[in-house]
């Protein structure tokens, strides 16, 4: 063989990213495409939305992860669809071939048939996402301190978020000790500390992927912080000014989506069969069924694990495990060394080895699963910190950014709360909402609270 | 009196946040009102443009900052006029009324009768502006890396910065550095190295605020870098992929513009007379003719020192020294303990020290005027430093920012190099330029550069 084979991957979160890395030492050239310059650390993505972190704590250049590794090129692209039949994907008229494809373009915010809910609860999937829902938090507590309708300062000083899964779990935690904690002294007239966190999910209790005990125990620790917690109530509306749920109206001006996501629409374009979120249906080797050659791993992929017979959960580990398997696959496919162990790994089909499962509630308590193992508060948070440095350290260069991290969490304080990338109606709204309460009556700055 | 003054200043530049800081004693209510929610270190906002730091790093929460000030109230809110004769000023309809007014608005970018220059050319004023500026530089890159047309690979990775004063020269020694120290080695196809940065200046030299043989000592270190200088040369055009300049076409698609600015535009709503670049022609006591209790500071402020003859330039320094003595004005005519000495700062008039001005050229040079006392280099850079952490100190608790700067400035290397808030149009541009040169034939990752 004179050419090389061409392996694309779509998508550089933990699957593609780690699918990449795998094929380091493999004789094939490797072009990953993602729709951002940088991979997203998202299991942190809570903590910018909340403005303990700042965008570039959490995210690191594809390029600059990359750069050792010799045959990956890296590009910068939004691919729009796959050309199963010409072996190429698209980004508007201009195509890319691949001799092998890896489809990990990752999920969107599923609103489950109320496209319109998005306007008013934004979802938590990019920065952009979460720089937008920290701007809207602060500028909620601007027009707090100077509204003088106490309904309305109450709805500016309300936060509801929807969906009782981990990123529900640990933004209520979040925010909530934001109000509490961060920034009572920066504000003179508004309390921010009697600041509501709503979180509501529409099952019968938090965290449905984790067992009972650690639903009843996040649970707990949320009440401890005071976050309050309604489960088995669906969200039947979205409103600007809040939620209808369980026949309940709550008034809030800041409505987070986190109850859900759906596979990314590209996949519909490979003509293959769905399931369920849109998903696409992959054999046991993670690839399409008749088209050996293009993969679909992570949370865009449905897979029965055969070993389990469960789904392979749409996590990070879920993720970067698919991401492996495959390059292994691929590594198979194309060796010539020795012809009896082709195909092997694709008999046996992909495994979902679980890790554990854990969520953090606020700085310093966590519900976490490992195997039999199951326990919360202070040494599960530990617990979860752990995780995350043995997640990290995989990276080449990144104990520097962990430093960086722990530096920013516990010791910074102030945090990265910048309020950015308004619009001019965005601005003049606020603008309007500060003043009039201001001018109605501003108190003077010594008689306020306290 | 039952009723305290009140004090609302607008802008929390340095002259806002320094008259605020002055008048903490004072028996005044302060309202500082801004459209954003921080405060901007705006020297270092060329560092952002850069990716050298991210915007958290040079941005303090105005709250925090005056949090242990119990008689300033803040509000985050754009002021869109004075009404003088009501003693207010208006977001919109909503009037906040005054006792005294501080004007600090700031500057805007000064295109000098071609607006439409902006959209190629963007300035760099606020935080949105770096980043911006940043995205682009970075996606620009990024397109290089797939471009197979050599001229247009050129223009990609050419970068024109116009205006020759202290933010062109230190803008341009910092992306010069960014290609060639910083991301060489994340690139396989491009040579960033290669990198054109090209820097003009309209008038006969670099930094014309400061003596002649400094403008020297930085076109010699911007020569040491490679930076490529021509003064003398006005920009006559300005498109989408470069400008004309002393009558030569020269191709970028990177255009910045820090040529010059004017007064914000709420300054035209005072109904007194404008000076040059739209400031307001302001009394020896910083304040509006006829309105004694309107001050006008900082760069909105058009004023020559009674002391030296000389306009007070509008830089940092001068803006934080007309804070200080408005506030000490307002103090003095308040005051009843001794009426003698009312009216006495007044009398006398602002006058601006000068503390020297400098400029830092890359991470390890630097120009440097103190009095008499003119030097560059190392040691120019050193003092650059020092006085960088003089003026911080100031802010209390700004130790652990100043702290965090030099970290990530000296030994990060990985700074906050993401490209953000892209359109959906800029988002499918870049995804069509990157691929139609991956497509036309992508070079194998192994046979690239070296």
């Amino acid at each position: 063989m004179a050419r090389r084979p061409k392996v694309v991957i779509v998508g550089c979160g933990f699957g593609g990213l780690f699918a990449a890395r795998a094929l380091r030492h493999a004789p094939v050239d490797v072009l990953l495409i993602d729709r951002s310059n940088y991979h997203l650390f998202q299991p942190l993505l809570y903590q910018v939305a909340s403005a303990a972190l700042a965008p570039a704590d959490i995210a690191q250049p594809i390029r600059f992860i990359l750069r050792g590794q010799r045959n990956a090129l890296v590009m910068m692209a939004e691919v729009t669809r796959v050309d199963a039949a010409g072996r190429c994907v698209y980004a508007g008229e201009n195509a890319v071939a691949y001799d092998y494809l890896i489809l990990a373009p990752g999920a969107v915010d599923n609103y489950f048939g109320h496209p319109e809910w998005h306007k008013y609860a934004p979802g938590m999937k990019a920065v952009e996402d979460a720089t937008l829902i920290r701007s809207r938090m602060l500028a909620s507590f601007e027009i707090a301190e100077f509204e003088t309708d106490p309904q309305q300062q109450a709805a500016h000083l309300a936060f509801i978020i929807i969906g009782g899964g981990p990123t529900g779990v640990e933004l209520a935690g979040a925010i909530k000790e934001v109000a509490v904690d961060v920034i009572p002294r920066d504000f003179r007239v508004a309390d921010t500390r009697k600041a509501r966190v709503i979180l509501i999910e529409a099952g019968p209790r938090l965290l449905p992927a984790l067992r009972p005990e650690s639903s009843e125990r996040a649970l707990k620790q949320l009440h401890d912080l005071h976050v309050e917690v309604l489960v088995g109530k669906p969200v039947t509306a979205v409103f600007e000014d809040g939620v209808e749920a369980g026949g309940e109206r709550l008034y809030s001006y800041n409505v987070i989506w986190a109850a859900g996501v759906k596979a990314s629409p590209i996949l519909a374009t490979l003509g293959t069969e769905l399931g369920p979120g849109g998903r696409v249906k992959v054999l046991p080797d993670c690839s399409v069924p008749g088209q050996p050659n293009v993969f679909v791993i992570g949370d865009a992929a449905f897979l029965i694990d055969w070993k389990t017979n469960q789904q392979v959960p749409g996590v990070s580990q879920g993720a970067l495990q698919m991401g492996r398997y495959v390059a292994r696959v691929i590594q198979q496919d194309i060796s010539s060394d020795d012809p009896a162990q082709r195909g092997k790994l694709r008999a046996e089909g992909f495994h979902y080895k679980d890790l554990g499962a854990m969520a953090t509630i606020g700085k310093s308590r966590a519900v976490v699963e490992i195997g039999r193992l199951r326990f919360g508060g202070f040494l599960a948070w530990c617990a979860w910190l752990a995780l995350h440095i043995t997640v990290l350290i995989g990276f080449r260069n990144r104990a520097s950014v962990l430093l960086s991290w722990i530096y920013s969490y516990f010791f910074y304080g102030r945090g990265s709360r910048l309020i950015t990338n308004f619009s001019s109606e965005q601005m003049a709204e606020l603008s309007s909402d500060t003043m009039k309460g201001a001018g109605a009556g501003t108190p003077p700055a010594d008689q306020a609270k306290e």
